[in-house]
């Protein structure tokens, strides 16, 4: 039972050196690199650059104790950094007190409810994102994010959480256009793009062992930001009037209690749990992955409790909200990291850059940050599964495109809650239609399929019908005109064999229909039977009146009931 | 084209004085019979009474003209009633110019949905009422009808639109109880009930054909009616307190126009909805249920316009909103009604009525309209149907149980909207969590079933896996679990056979699961195959790469899989 909701008890008996050597390393690694990323998304949600740190610190604590991924590693992340700043700047002015509250109130708004979804093990709520979805969400957010960045790379004022604003914001302040930040901005993104495409093959080329050469590629982001922060103390660029992260308070985060205000709570609602939704799908898609990889479980509902812990710790130690991150996880992945001790070191290493060196961020550029940004983001921008996805279903394809286009042009929350509504709308559309097929037998064998692709031995006088779907309320009345349209069409029908081996549930609106047909038949002088029936549908099916009431019989199989109706009766 | 949009070309032409002497009558029969319930539903929706009869005349003529049904009857109804008051009470104080204006743009809103649902062919939108829901819905309406009654029984000054604001209210004014409206309203109820649960009966025993007694057993509140107005009028019971009709403007409907208000549309725009909803399913399932019995066909969507069609000549003839009522149309069935032409006649009756007969209203108790309303109303409440659910489905029950307990605690609205919900959520809860079995053969034939269930015969190298639900992105992560599990559990699995003849659909999101699946299964020295996947979920998957990366086969039959997979390949 402790060992269910504390998963560090069933690693930590076993840990020994050699994994504890893995794990230092591994955390060391991440130390380095996630403090670039850390600072650039604090910053994208409209806080200081210091709260990215912060949130890196004790939410590690939590997720060490009470994950189950081995090797997931948690901090603040693009996509939630842009989905915080959403809904922070709905309440409160960037900069001001009332904003800093607010996102703490956000983290603990949405850690409670991760905790409460995975203590009610309510995570197959995230199972309502469909890939599509997600995946328009994401390439949308992607260009969302990366036009978000530019008003840092351009060194003008610009702002915006949807992208008609953005731009229209941007083309507005474009005479602003600042020098020296364009030449920092849009020469750190040449590096990192250069550095992403080419690094890898160069360095192997070199002769650099292959992890290596990769974790260098990787470590892009951290020569950028040591070379332009030195760039920028040697020329003095924040004089000049680059924009510079400036002073950072040295020290560990102070704790915090987020206030309570109840308009303030509701109107935080709604985002909290799209954040957490869509933090936790982020999350457990990748610790599954990887878990599959190490042939390792993890339990979804127990991820929701972990995740939840590491945003309540975000709440009480001025962070931001976190989640299981795509880069920061990969990183921690490939240094090798074999427990979530791994987290527990890069908290301590962050812990202490926060204790100490904070000043030495003081000259780095914020436009090497949005490069830093941009370059890491634009790889969300999906375009084969874009292509791939209108190629599999049309259907799909159009929650998918109404994701993306509300994504971009009315923001992120609008742009999920509408692709997940209409995922479900064109579900149930769907199945409101369901397809049935009259079926005949495929000479020789035991076998029925379809009368239209294949060819078929059939009789006049008795209809096989498949139907394709459950029999529920939406399509009640639907099997009813297709029956009725069945029997009108074919005079000389005697014999109606419903076969039910699609037919996963038959809920009380179907049964009344069924009644209704059954009885509407028996006065046209043809029987009603069903055949292929579930065990449990007929479990059910048993509990009401129906098989009492029904004029024929109920056969096992197609076959049984072709072999007794396929002579008329006249 | 034309014909199909004015279904009265379709049998004007064939119409002969046979059929139109047995219309006459029918609409002679309705004029008497509705005039009492059109009286004492306008006051049920705090309208003035003579707007129950404005609306009984235009809107049969726009019916006769669009309807489809032959003999339904059209006019205002108890639901409908109910919610209008609901919706009305919330805009504009009972009584004043602003809530008749309102009635007038709910009945504008309401025919232009009605009629643009109709023309967009979107009938199938009423289907996602399910049947619990609907009795649930009108069940407990029927208790709040009643309740609502109360008042006007007992001669007291109590409203609200949900049961615990009128019980409240009606505790707070029971000392105002007034003896003679009492008696009036106690007697009416009594002789009611008497005529409804006796009448037929004695009627017959006195040697009457039974359709003319059930008839005049029918015409119970005509008399009641005529007995107390004339009661009312020779004992003055008017200037001893009684609440009477009193005077009613004579003459015919006046044009109205109702006015555009922005935030008045917005405030009534969703009750619109309902309305209109609720109206044609009640309207619909009748006309269903009448045309089976004479082997004529109705056309939903064409009723969507003929009873829009209604609605908007209802806005325009200071009416309220109606649609197809339930006691009318017996009444006008039983009566030997052969065409919509009996509706026509009924408009141009209750048009001479309103013309003329007014006058004669005046003494008509309120507590007789009351009682009429009441002993009507109780025949919604069905404890059989109720009980039956709870027997076949606690999961329809439970969508029902919600339904009454909010349309009683929270009104009509609230009662519906989340009835309509909760039923998606579980039929989406409940195909998030597929049932899914391990089949065997049936010895000696080609029919695999349960092996839980049968005597079958299995092989362990070798997983006949049937999925019986439609694969989609609520169940795509389950389906993972299951497999993943499945494997796990049995180290000497080889073949793993999906028996999809239950599938009806893979989505984009199931059909990565499928990918993962197919991957992982692999990686594990386990081969995926399919079986009997149907011929439109083939054709998809051949739109995609799954069928190129699949490591197994697809087998036309379980049987085919079985015959070659059961030996192991070792």
């Amino acid at each position: 039972m402790l060992k269910r909701y504390l998963p560090i008890l069933t690693w930590l008996p076993h840990y020994n050196h050699r994994l504890c050597g893995a794990d230092l390393l591994a955390g060391t690694i991440v130390t380095v690199m996630v403090i670039p990323q850390s600072l650039a998304y604090a910053i994208l949600a409209g806080l200081p650059a210091v709260v990215g740190l912060y949130a890196s610190i004790l939410p590690l604590l939590a997720y060490t104790l009470l994950g189950t991924s081995r090797t997931l590693a948690v901090g603040p992340v693009a996509i939630i950094a842009l989905m915080t700043g959403a809904a922070l700047a709905g309440v409160a002015p960037p900069g001001s007190p009332a904003y800093l509250q607010a996102a703490l109130v956000l983290s603990l708004l949405s850690g409670a409810m991760l905790a409460i979804m995975g203590l009610l093990r309510m995570g197959f709520f995230a199972n309502f994102l469909s890939h599509p979805v997600i995946g328009g969400f994401l390439s949308a957010s992607g260009l969302l994010i990366a036009t978000s960045q530019l008003s840092h790379l351009l060194g003008i004022d610009a702002g915006g959480y949807d992208a008609l604003t953005l731009l229209a914001s941007l083309a507005r302040h474009l005479s602003e256009l600042h020098g020296p930040t364009l030449t920092v901005g849009i020469g750190t993104l040449a590096f990192l793009v250069g550095v992403r495409h080419l690094g890898r093959a160069t360095l192997s080329r070199l002769g650099l062992p292959k992890g290596l050469s990769g974790l260098l590629t990787r470590a892009g982001p951290v020569f950028a930001v040591i070379a332009t922060a030195l760039i920028s103390w040697w020329l003095g660029l924040a004089e000049r009037g680059v924009a510079v992260v400036g002073s950072v308070p040295a020290g560990l985060p102070p704790l915090t209690l987020p206030r309570f205000e109840a308009s303030l709570w509701r109107e935080l609602l709604v985002p909290a749990l799209l954040i957490s939704v869509v933090g936790f799908v982020e999350s457990i898609s990748m610790a599954q992955m990887l878990a599959a990889k190490r042939r390792e479980r993890i339990s979804p509902n127990q991820e929701l409790i972990g995740l939840g812990g590491a945003n309540l710790a975000a709440a009480f130690s001025a962070g931001m909200p976190v989640t299981g991150g795509l880069s920061r996880t990969v990183i921690n992945y490939e240094s090798g990291a074999r427990t979530p001790m791994a987290g527990l070191f890069a908290a301590i290493g962050i812990g202490l850059v926060t204790l100490a060196l904070t000043p030495l961020l003081y000259h780095l550029p914020v436009a090497t940050l949005a490069a830093t940004i941009t370059v890491a983001i634009l790889t969300l921008v999906d375009i084969p599964l874009i292509r791939q996805t209108w190629r599999y279903s049309r259907s799909d394809f159009s929650a998918m495109a109404v994701t993306m286009l509300l994504t971009l042009v009315e923001g992120v929350e609008a742009g999920i809650i509408s692709g997940v509504l209409l995922s479900i709308m064109l579900f149930l559309y769907r199945t409101s239609r369901p397809h049935s097929a009259l079926v005949g037998r495929i000479p020789g064998t035991e076998h029925f399929r379809s009368v239209v692709r294949h060819d078929t031995e059939t009789v006049s006088h008795l209809a096989l019908l498949r139907i394709d779907e459950s029999l529920y309320f939406a399509n009640a009345r639907y099997l009813e005109d297709t029956l009725y349209a069945l029997v009108a069409s074919r005079p000389e029908l005697e014999h109606v064999v419903l076969i039910c081996s699609a037919v996963n549930l038959i809920d009380a609106s179907a049964l009344e229909s069924l009644d209704a047909i059954n009885a509407r038949l028996k006065d046209s002088r043809v029987t009603l039977h069903l055949a292929e029936v579930k065990g449990p549908v007929m479990d059910q099916l048993k509990k009401s009146d129906f098989l009492d009431a029904l004029a024929g019989r109920v056969f096992l199989s197609t076959y049984s009931a072709w072999t007794e109706l396929r002579r008329p009766t006249q």
